[in-house]
């Protein structure tokens, strides 16, 4: 959703998130009576499942949430001005800086060894913390790996930002079976989320949704496809953390490991439900607040940029910044009504009159 | 004090702020015989007031002390060249890099997690652990909003620095009450910070002192906001941590409570005498420093920038920087003193005509 | 090896230095029955030192390692290409961005109090955690100042680059004694790693290898040091650490603390097989990648850079950057072959040349 949407529409769908849809849907996994928490016991939802849904730290509950809102907000604003697809002969816009990019990737992986082992919620479950941080460092390893390497398959090249988004991906897909599954279950499970994220990245290319930064494959698909591979993946070792020491008297087990088909089910059940149920609501919220005329900026204020229209002041006035990356150089096409563009401004505009005449 | 400092007269004062300033008053708040922390009871300071000053993790003992040196910095340096005040038809000076600025924002705030949950100086106060890490994260995120808020009252604008400001002057806020607040008293102490920074921000500018990252508003205002704020929101549940459990037998109680004026009294009394005895000794440092001719760099160095006068090397060499944030477009009169400069300045415009002709 | 190791050898060399070198030669040292760790014992190497080797976190394991590496990396890849040497009337290039590579240093610090407090294996050893983090911040401190204040004696600057190579040098110094050693002799021991690792650039310098950022006398050199340090500076009061409780029955103490010249023959024996072993077989690690053409890019590729060589896009496609950093300004040369280098290219010559006019 980056790119072009306004700040007070930023505010207001952010209160429906963060108010509504992440404590509701989240209490239904997580909640001590949340019905998929409950799920597959006697005189619940579905008893004949025999499992409830299990989500360690958050595939589903943090990550496919968010990137199913993500993917609401996408289609209702629209792409991008300038914005061409694969279809249509255009392609990604280019990246503005790789180098935070990455970095920015790096801090939310070590931000990671806070969300996973330490939904233990204990200190005392050692084991269960040095398994899962093992565990979502292998994921995040083979994942970008697998993207990158698949990425070379057509780029020909190692893509930085797929490689990222590939880590990313594993991390996401590792978030709700950490707990559950071996150190080799970590790795497959997180070179697929791999391919999962650069194939949907594709996909949503060929569906004509602008995501710029791919939030929609990350959060959304490889969260869906982490929390199923729990119903493949675990392998039957270990049940439940506690305040003083696990409880591993009823292991989950996975298709993999013997465990047939029930975990799976209940995986699915419970993916599908608060996938379908998050995209509802927030579709409804995006139109709503769209509705209002506050999601999406003028088309003078994208063209201009979202640091001067919204915030004042360029990110980096000090700067030479090339129009390359604005749509259709279009970004020089307002300089007289910026307190300091005119002088930021000059150096691209006259090169870029140039380049075009 | 950035922009135009010396790097020698950093290191003099720092010899005296950290060998001196900082154990000494730090010891009268923190020390087991410090006669701050021994206030109000019999036979020592105050016995009148029947309680000690407190500061968990240090609003006055960290942030106001070095708020004040800070002031005492800026206003023995006086402002940077080409600086003119709102009352004289300027303003603040344009920031060189928001992304770094926030980024760097983010880092502290992290940092706090160490700060404040870590000085209940034991692994195994749990519940004081986990409660003073809320309240800190509470009161950023109030602090924040409330500074974009007022900021947006007379900028119209969604202001980046208010808004990092406004987070970390709210981690200074609650960095004293941290642990005897609940949450609903973080968020409102950590409302007002945002607002005093930003109030404090206007003042420093009315009173033409040039504090460019607003670290007395920030570190020394809302370092005796937060201090004070105890005295009023202290909850009356939580008395002192320790090595194997906390002691709360003797609950701190603030003035919304129910627990009267010798709590805020306290609070009062040891901010006043901190930070009247830094700011007094760091003036005194100050003008010491400046008296060796170390404090502020040359005219012409300021002009050439910190990196090349102080440092001998631009901070970005293959960067093409505009000199629309320098003071008054100075920073290309002087390229013939550089000893790298003239290649910065010269090399791309004669490598580029060479490329073109 | 910066700016010239092709994508694909990387991936080869590291595959020969992650799956046989760290894995085979840390054995040495900290397996169980590694025959450096089982040295100076009855029935194994060298019984008459009496003593086995030491390396707590890994000052030889972790950095002699990789800094010797790096070395035959550097050697078998020979200089950057416009790379003048000071012997030939050159120096080293310009770094590129000096703000990143300060803020990554302070990562890399953050980190090291994951690395060496980490080492103890045990949350329980309380004060080994404790004292191992005061040893790791007084010895980076101390390095950081000695190199800035080295430096300055024949660059007449506050050299940034020396400043955070010191600083990691103390750290990768202090990882090894961090267990056994006083504050005094961290510090001590850190002062001389700052010294070391800026006499170490001039000596590559002089040996006309070109280690751009200074892998080898950071991790290797100062790996080294780091690891004799032990034998001079344990100070006879800390043994090895435990599940439960340190035991210190059996205390460390090097030369100075009265304890001879056993620990130091000790150290001195294990650093010189592991680095020469590592430097050995590194050597035919990089000929072999080397001799299948893949070590290093093509000149073209080198000159044009190897974020659009290598992975297909510029680092920030939005900046206008100058050729000062690249080789001879060479950077410019090749323009027509990049998919979106014309137009960076073109933005800021046009422009410049209409400001010189």
């Amino acid at each position: 959703m980056i790119g072009r949407t306004g700040s007070v529409g930023d505010l207001l769908y952010s209160l429906a998130v963060s108010g509504f849809i992440y404590p509701i849907i989240g209490h239904w996994a997580w909640g001590p009576d949340g019905f998929l928490a409950l799920m597959g016991s006697d005189g619940h939802f579905l008893p004949s499942l025999g499992t409830g849904f299990h989500d360690f730290a958050g595939s589903t509950v943090v990550h496919t949430i968010g990137g199913f809102i993500a993917l609401a907000g996408a289609i209702v604003l629209g792409p991008r001005l300038g914005r061409k697809f694969k279809r249509d002969g255009g392609g990604p816009m280019l990246p503005h800086d790789l180098t935070i990019a990455a970095s920015g990737g790096l801090i939310l992986w070590f931000g990671w060894y806070g969300f996973n082992p330490g939904s233990t919620l204990s200190a005392m479950d050692f084991e269960g913390i040095g398994r899962v941080a093992a565990n979502t460092t292998l994921a995040a390893c083979a994942a970008g790996l697998t993207a990158m390497a698949y990425a070379y398959t057509f780029a020909k090249k190692w893509d930085v930002s797929f490689t990222v988004n590939g880590f990313l991906a594993g991390l996401v897909a590792i978030t709700c079976p950490c707990y559950w599954v071996s150190p080799t279950g970590a790795i497959l499970l997180g070179g697929v989320a791999g391919v999962v994220v650069v194939a949907g990245v594709e996909v949503l290319e060929w569906l004509r949704i602008d995501d710029p930064i791919g939030a929609v494959p990350v959060h959304g698909m490889c969260g869906i496809w982490g929390t199923l591979s729990l119903g493949l993946f675990a392998c039957g070792k270990y049940g439940a953390t506690g305040a003083v020491a696990p409880d591993n008297s009823a292991p989950l087990t996975g298709l993999f490991y013997g465990g047939g088909l029930h975990l799976l089910g209940a995986q699915a059940v419970g993916s599908l439900i608060v996938t379908c149920s998050t995209f509802a609501v927030a579709m409804a919220v995006m139109y709503l607040v769209n509705a209002f005329g506050v999601l999406r900026v003028s088309e003078e204020g994208e063209l201009y940029g979202l640091d001067l229209h919204e915030h004042g002041i360029p990110a980096y006035p000090e700067y030479v910044i090339s129009a390359l990356g604005s749509p259709a150089g279009s970004w020089q096409a307002k300089p007289e009504t910026s307190p300091v563009g005119d002088r930021v401004a000059t150096a691209p505009q006259v090169a870029l009159q140039k380049a075009v005449s």
